[in-house]
Formats: structure tokens, sequence, C-alpha cells
């Protein structure tokens, strides 16, 4: 028998196949174990009729704690949000802070579908406990900040507490191990190669930043006599598997570098339009053959974790910077936030489509909503219509964290009045 | 004694004044009677603690009735949109079809924070009736659209239908008459003459898509020896008081012609980018003096009405494409839906703020939300985190059109069934 049968959906597979109306999911220990017409018997049945259902969405690129700082620091130029606002406040956080803003975080992606997401910040060892009581999955890593004459890794946390996730939690579990070398410019190659032999020994991801902006694309260029993706690639960093976020100024011959050694880039349009970054050429790193996936980056730079707002906005801008309205269309765009996000997470077997075998990873769409009526085509309804808060329900590993207007694995009161009675204050610093 | 009071309110007036904590707004016959800290008598109280209270925002450019087609053609040419999909569709539409589009579309606008537009389509007396009812203000036009040696203005439904419009409603009601020149390439000089004349007449406003694609810009140069915008100018249309659509391919003088003229400008950054037009640059028209506001366009080439992305992307698009995260603050942004579009409908001196005298086009935003915390500034919290899912209550005159799940002028499953069983299979030619 199994666990739970969703019934009446609307299935958007995402496995290249079209949508499915009338359509059952069946799930046995977390996983779908049934896929089809027939309404076999389950313990729990979920009525989806006038919803899609669809694959969980991933968000490949996220400062998730960073919630604490929504709308602390908008419209300053790039270089005053970092120096004046984001690094002293991040120097004042404390773990039960960052925890909070993490937590805070998970319930906007929980409520709007997101279901597993690639985190880089601070005490993750501790956020790795936050996500497993979630429930949600995802790859965490410290990032390593290595500048300053008298840095020592044996002395920075981030190298240890990345030490530590990799030790507790692994690289293939729900909550696992990523490693992170934050950017080009934060550290030395000596670090990068400590990296890279961590990489390597536990068969994890490196998750850097790169090419975020032309000044610090140009700085790179300066200083390695290369672009900073052609060094990392020189240094070895690419002959492991690495997720790069942003990539707004890369140059045709990195993509073909990260193309050839199977590199993803976290496509994170809101962030780079907000920070005046620019606008990364989504087209030609999948025309190169790139694995492009979406991020939210932080709160303080976006200022949501709507992965939705993400599709629609890479569509668009897709478009409009090449004024090609055929540049992205709506499913290539649903397969960044689903498909190619799973597969920039070492998680391509596990999840990011609806098929037999797959985790129970799902989201169902409320399509009896007027802004999501009529619809023509599934894929363009979720695309360019839908917001995540049109998610009815969110589940991982077939358990619902999420069913409208309920969060069954946050109290999420709770989470708002500890971000702004606990972090809000260090933030200001009061 | 006042008729309704809102409580507890934090109060986003958009006088330039800041937000304002614990306010009272006392509404009576549809006006704005009080604003302070006192609690006057009244009716009806609604409390909004937890809220914040703004003005209604303003869709500057929109097609509604085309909700029918949302989702219809998604991701082709421009060429291919217009004259295989859309203009053999708009050529079956009956009069019954676009009230009904037009329902379901006022639906997603009043859910959403819309409380006025300008709409520019077919059959508009028909329109103004289910405005009317529906409670919201509108500017309503049909676009002239004069190609063909055989054109008769005395035949053209458009002109009829325009004379009619501002026969029955003239130009200072809630719902009143516009005069639409489609555009430049859709009519020839003797009937902007026309047109201009009755605008003068009747002290209506003109409503023109402008300079949308590169295409069309270099195509009136071509024909008239100068730019779109100047050979209106030269024409006499700018006279009288104009809101054109788009402007993405302005030129400078343009800016300054239009600004000299005070004309205003619908920018639409949803629609230029989903059809590969391109982006707006609305810091430099800002900077020229324009009146900027903000439209959806239709929902076949948005896919949504909802202003608060229009909002966003406004200021995202100012930021990347100029490389200045300082471009489009949120407050400015906040104006071009609401002071501005006031503006920009002639409705200056009736809505677009909250202030004593001005009529109670209001909307409350739930700020308990998740995805709405913590609250550093309001302004950049309605600007960069606000949906148009978060507005809980929207109100016109005073009078409640949504509220918590409930719209109470529109019957919306009639609505979307009206839509998708009248109109749809005329979509399909079924």
């Amino acid at each position: 028998m199994l666990d739970t049968l969703i019934k009446n959906a609307l299935v958007l597979p995402m496995t290249g196949a079209g949508a499915e109306p009338d359509c059952s999911i069946g799930i046995r220990d977390g996983r779908i174990a049934y896929l089809g017409k027939d309404k076999p018997e389950a313990r729990e049945v979920i009525d989806a009729g006038g919803h899609i259902v669809m694959p969980g969405l991933v968000n490949a690129h996220a400062h998730t704690a960073m919630c604490l700082m929504r709308g602390y620091a908008d419209d300053y130029t790039l270089e005053s949000w970092l120096f004046d606002k984001i690094f002293p406040v991040e120097a004042r956080l404390d773990e039960r802070a960052i925890v909070a803003g993490t937590v805070l975080g998970m319930a906007e992606m929980i409520r709007t579908g997101t279901t597993s997401f690639s985190d880089m910040y601070f005490c993750e060892p501790a956020v790795a406990e936050a996500v497993l009581k979630a429930g949600m999955k995802a790859n965490l890593s410290n990032a390593i900040i290595a500048i300053g004459d008298g840095y020592d890794p044996e002395k920075d946390r981030a190298v240890i507490e990345t030490r530590t996730l990799l030790k507790d939690y692994g690289v293939s579990g729900d909550v696992r191990g990523d490693i992170s070398i934050h950017a080009e410019y934060t550290s030395p190659v000596h670090i990068w190669h400590m990296a890279h032999e961590w990489a390597a020994e536990y068969g994890a991801i490196t998750h850097i930043h790169l090419s975020e902006t032309k000044k610090e694309h140009e700085e790179a260029k300066a200083r390695h006599g290369m672009t900073a993706a052609a060094a990392f690639a020189k240094n070895g960093v690419l002959d492991t598997k690495v997720l790069f976020a942003h990539g707004v100024w890369l140059e045709k011959e990195d993509l073909e570098l990260l193309a050839e050694h199977g590199a993803s880039v976290a496509h994170c349009p809101v962030s780079n339009l907000k920070l005046g970054s620019g606008i990364a050429n989504v087209r030609a790193m999948l025309d190169a053959g790139i694995n492009v996936c979406l991020g939210t980056d932080g709160a303080c730079s976006n200022n949501s974790l709507d992965l939705f707002e993400e599709i629609k906005l890479a569509a668009l801008l897709a478009k409009g910077s090449s004024f090609d309205p055929t540049a992205l269309p709506a499913y290539e765009a649903l397969k960044l936030a689903t498909v190619n996000g799973a597969k920039a997470q070492g998680r391509g077997d596990e999840t990011g489509t609806v098929e037999p075998g797959k985790a129970a990873d799902l989201i169902m769409i409320d399509t009896s909503k007027p802004n999501l009526r009529p619809i023509y085509d599934p894929a363009g309804a979720v695309a360019y219509s839908a917001r995540g808060s049109d998610v009815e329900m969110t589940m991982v590993n077939g358990k619902v964290l999420y069913r409208n207007g309920e969060w069954l694995t946050i109290d999420v009161e709770r989470a708002v009045r500890e971000v702004e009675e606990y972090a809000v204050p260090i933030v200001l610093n009061k």
C-alpha cells in the first residue's frame, strides 16, 4: 500500500514530456512509487483537482540567513552596501542570529515552493540542524575568506566548520556539505588548492562567487593575467564539481571552459540587477552547454526568496536583452529551477523531476486563482503567471512542509519573533 | 460621524512624508476626512494593525480584456505574436468576450492593489459599465487604427465608441473617456488632427503607443523625417494632455519634447522584456522632467496584471541597466505607481496619495507574512518584498472591493467560467 496518493493532478513532470491531466502520483517511503492514470490505494489521499503538481524548486545560490537584513541596505552602491552596511553587521552576527535568519528564510522558501537550496554563509553546522528540523534539503557551505597577512586556515572558523559539515553530514544526504571558496578576490591560490584537495577527497561540490561585477572580473584579469574562471581551471579547481554563482561578466572562452569541465552557474537575476552588477547572458551559457540554474542570492539584495520571480525574470531578461522573445522559452526557464538546479547540487538522480524512483519533492500550484486563468499552456502559466504565493502545498520526501496557509515544520510566528527581538537589534547595533 | 475609520495603520502617504505608525484614516462620503493619531468615531472600524496602508495603485497602460489570451501566445517573435496570433483573435472577439476578459482582469487588479487603470481596447462603452459595477476607476479608450485605403472614420467602430464614451461619461468621473490614437504607424496624420480636435474640445487625454520597438521607432523616422514623438508634437497632438505607453526607444530630444509638453509615459517593463522590445531609460525620462508612470500592458505579453511586479522590475532594470544601484530608489519607484499614475490619468487632485480631501482609494498590505519581515524601511518593503498577493484589502472611494480572500463586487468564479466557456473557444477558433 502507498503512503500517499496525490490524485486528479495536472502533472508537469519536467522530464521533457508535456503536462498530463487527471494524473495520480503515488508515494511510498518518501519516493514516487507510482505515476499514472489509476488511483492505487493509499493511507492518505490528497486531491489535487484544479492544481498543477510539479517538482519542488531548487534555489542554487542563497545566503539564507541574510533575511535578517532584508531591506536593511537598499539602494546603496555595491561598495557602500558591502563595506559600510553588510560586512560590519556580519562581524556582529552570532550563531543564534544566523539560525534565526535561516529559519525565517526557510519559511519563505517552503511557502514559495522551494524544496532544496545551496547555502553559503557562516555557522553552517548549526544551520544544518535547523534545515533537518524544517525538513528541507540543502547543500551547505561556510564561505572561506582568506584575506589579511595573518590568515591561518587552522584558526579560520569557516575552515573548521567546513570540516565539521563534511564529517557530520557527508556529501550524499538530504543535508550535505559543500566547500566554498568565497570568490577569486577573497583568497590566494594556495587556499584554492587546499579547498580542491578536500573536494577531491570528499567528492564535494565547490561553491564559488564568479565574475559578479565588471570591476571584480577586470581586477582578476589584472591579478592573474587571465580571467577568474581560467585561473580556477588552471589551478585544478574545476577538476572536481563546481557550482559558480552569478557569472555576469563571463567571456566566451570562460563559457567554453566551464562547459568543458561540467561546471554549473547559478544565475541570480534579481540580485544582479538590484546591486547594479548587470545582466548575465544565460542564452550564451546554455548554448555553450553549461548547466545553468537559478538562485535568489541573499534577501538583502533581492529582497525575496521566491524562485518564481527568478524564473520569470530569467526568461524576461534573456528576451529583453537580446531583443528576441524566443531567447528563453517558458519550459526552458522552468528547467533552470528544477532539473538543472538538482544537477548543480549533485541531486540529479534524486530530485528535480516527477518520475517513479525519485524523491517525492513536489509542489502543488492552485490554478483556481484569477491570475492563473485561463491556461493555454501549463508551463507558460507556471513560468509567467504563477507567483510563490500560488503554491498551496510543498512536500519533501513525501512529507508535507506547507499546505494551505500552514507551515507544518516551522513555527513561523516564533521565527519572526526570534529574528525581530534577537537578531534585528544586532543588525542595528542597539 | 465618519463612515469608516482605519486604525492602527502604518501609513505610507506618498506625499513626500515618511511612513507614520499607529495612524488613523477617517473616511466620509468616499473621501479621506481625517488623518492623524486620534481615533474619531465611525460607523465601521477596520483594524489595520500589522498592515501598511497606502494609496491604491494606478495601472496606466492596460489592455485588460487580453486576459482572455493570457498565455495564448508566449515566446513568439513580436511580428508572429501580433500578426499570426493576436490580430486574428481580436478580429473574432465580440463585446461579450471583451467584457468577460475585462472582468477577469479587474478581479486580478483589485486583488493585487490596483484601484484605477487606463485601458485601451475595443467595445469600451460596454467595458465602462463593467468597471462601474466593479467599483474601480478607469480612463477608457477605444484604439483608433486607421489603416487601409477604404478607411472611413465615420464607419470606424473605435471612432463611434470614442464619441459614445466622451458623451456618456465625460472626462472627470470615476469612469471617464480618453481618446486613443493607437500608434504612429497605424494612422495617418489627418486622423491625429481629428483626434486632437476632440481632445481639445472635450479636455480629454490622448493615449498613444510610442516607440515601443526599435523597428517601429526607425520606420517612423523614415516616414516623417523625424521621430514619432516629434511628429506628434509638430502636428499639435502634444498641445493637449497625452499619455504615451512604452517609450523604449525615445531619444534625448524626444525626452525634452515630452517634458516640455507635460506628457506622461507609462513604462511597461515586463511587457517590454517579454516581447523583446528592450529596456526604457526611466532614469533619463525622470531626469528630463517627464511624468513616468507604470503599466502592465495586456496579460498576453506579461502575463500578469500585478503592479507590484512592475514597481520592483522598474527599480531593478533602472539599476541593472545603468550599473548603478541608486538609479531608481524604492520610494521613487512607488511614486511611479501612485502619484505619477494618478497625474497621468488627470486624477492628481483626486487620488494617488493618502491626504485629507482625496478619495479613499486605499490598499492594506499584510506585513505579518514572513516574506515581509523584518521591516527596516516600509517603502523598501513595499517596493522590493511585497507582492500583489500580500494585499489584504483594496478600497475605492471608501468602498471595500476586496478583503481577505473575498471580492465584494465581482463574482470571480462566474468571471472565470464566462472567460473559459464563452471566450476561450473564440480565441481557439473552435
